[in-house]
């Protein structure tokens, strides 16, 4: 019999994860949100109990989900103060596969909760967006014990095109190191497009035929291919949220920190996030860093948060 | 007949152009160069003039192709102080085509210039390297006048995969700002993915995995495919210099500075390629900028200019 799954976080990203293990026939028995409506809502659509306790999942669920927003709430569902609710609570045998960007060191403090509560537990880091986690299709990569990677595996294979782009990267914090360095990149390419494309503008140049251009020659990333046309339109509908970028930079720089390196443009680039936050930009896309860049726009018609 | 051409500036890229240019079939009579041996070499081996001075060569030529080190190289060929050697002398009915990393105003000074002395010229701007130039593969984005461009057309397209790659752009000085932005992109996300994977070494992981999971995310890019290997190899064998990085960088900026753009990674990068130059590795490929964010290396144990 296939496991039965819960989901903790049913955002964007952990909703999606949840219908497609639904649609590919895993039982997706309990989902759970701090947004009581959240979870209801997810919960009637794919017939799961939408739990009122963290401890109900585990309860109900074999193997379980967390995908919650950053380090602090990983403390909630996982280390509470004492006698509060707990994802722990009669834990023994479960297994927790936490896929939210957090920092490395949480990974390593969440598996030691885990093993003392007789669970298991495995960073399951996604370096894709929503249309991938709703495809199965995400970059899962994966660290923990390889004992418990292969015991969820044929799980995460479902999710990560049938497992061709999923890798174990090893013990548990590595992978969230991996997936911060990731972002560091993507977020700097980011905003270097974001300059670039503000620069041509000023310049009065065809934005059309530069992102041609840029696409040819040593200009040319993925982020040109994924944000370089919603720069141009200014449709900043969220994928990745200017926020998000601002934490993982955030997370990368403080690795760093802690290694004594001087990353200025990793640096240059939190600041551009973070200057988006302040300015009630952080809800749109990371593309939106590009209303920083072109003249006349600094997020003027859009919606701020 | 197929015209008659002219090299001045037979550096890497020059000679390379002059190499293909003779291969299919043109004609390639004259050479110059500042360094005299250098030209002298280049004449023996392909059978041209190596001339001692400028005005032999537009004597000589038809068209001439420029490949000279930047604008303070473009001023002393053609608007030396009078009386002076010039490419200008008697350069009526010729053609100039200008492939040096100058600034866009520039391009429009030369334009003047070529005017009053009869002659046309035209922006050949290059988004490439050596070895593109070597096949007849460069990326060749052009700025002048249309008619000028047409003229010329058939040998750029030697010169440029049969014009697969050649884009005509705009007025005098219109590619050159579009070739700005490429490399001011090309610049950041090569000290980007320096930052990576210098962050990724401190860590204690694996730079070949590391790579390989960056050639699959958002982290991807162009740079990451030409540079990457190298950087962790630290072959930094010269393709394109730092010292060049450093320079179209900061045309890039002082654009950026008369329209009153902050472009804040542009500038980190600057200062990054800067402080190669400053350090003595100004001479190593771009991708040495990873030997200063790459622990402990710092340029150690290399060859110092």
């Amino acid at each position: 019999m296939p496991e039965k799954i819960g989901f903790v976080g049913v955002g964007r990203m952990g909703a999606n994860m949840a219908r497609r293990l639904k649609d590919v026939g895993y039982p997706v028995v309990a989902v759970y949100d701090a947004r009581a409506e959240t979870a209801q809502a997810l919960g009637q659509e794919i017939g799961a109990e939408a739990c009122s306790t963290l401890a109900r999942v585990t309860e109900l669920s074999d193997v379980v989900f967390t995908v919650v927003t950053d380090d602090k709430a990983m403390v909630t569902i996982f280390a509470p103060p004492k006698k509060a609710d707990s994802l722990l609570k009669n834990a023994a045998g479960k297994v927790f596969v936490n896929c939210a960007t957090i920092s490395p060191k949480m990974h390593v403090l969440v598996e030691k909760c885990c093993q003392k509560a007789g669970a298991e537990s495995l960073e399951g880091c996604m370096a894709s967006s929503i249309p991938q986690a709703r495809d199965g299709k995400l970059y899962l990569m994966c660290g923990g014990a390889e004992a418990t990677f292969n015991k969820v595996r044929p799980i995460l294979e479902k999710l990560s095109n049938d497992g061709q782009t999923m890798r174990y990267i090893g013990a548990a914090g590595k992978a969230a190191e991996v997936k911060a360095l990731v972002n560091m990149v993507m977020n700097i390419n980011t905003a270097a497009l974001a300059e670039g494309l503000g620069l041509g503008a000023a310049l009065g140049l065809d934005l059309t035929t530069l992102r041609e251009v840029f696409s040819q020659t040593g200009a040319a990333s993925r982020v040109l291919q994924t944000d370089g046309e919603d720069m141009q339109n200014r449709d900043h509908s969220c994928f990745f949220s200017a926020e998000h970028a601002a934490k993982d930079s955030g997370i990368a720089l403080n690795l760093g920190k802690a290694k004594r390196l001087n990353l200025p443009l990793a640096a240059a680039t939190l600041r551009q996030y973070q200057r988006m936050v302040k300015e009630g930009l952080g809800h749109l896309d990371k593309s939106g860093v590009s209303e920083l860049t072109i003249k006349g726009r600094g997020g003027k018609g859009l919606k701020k948060k």
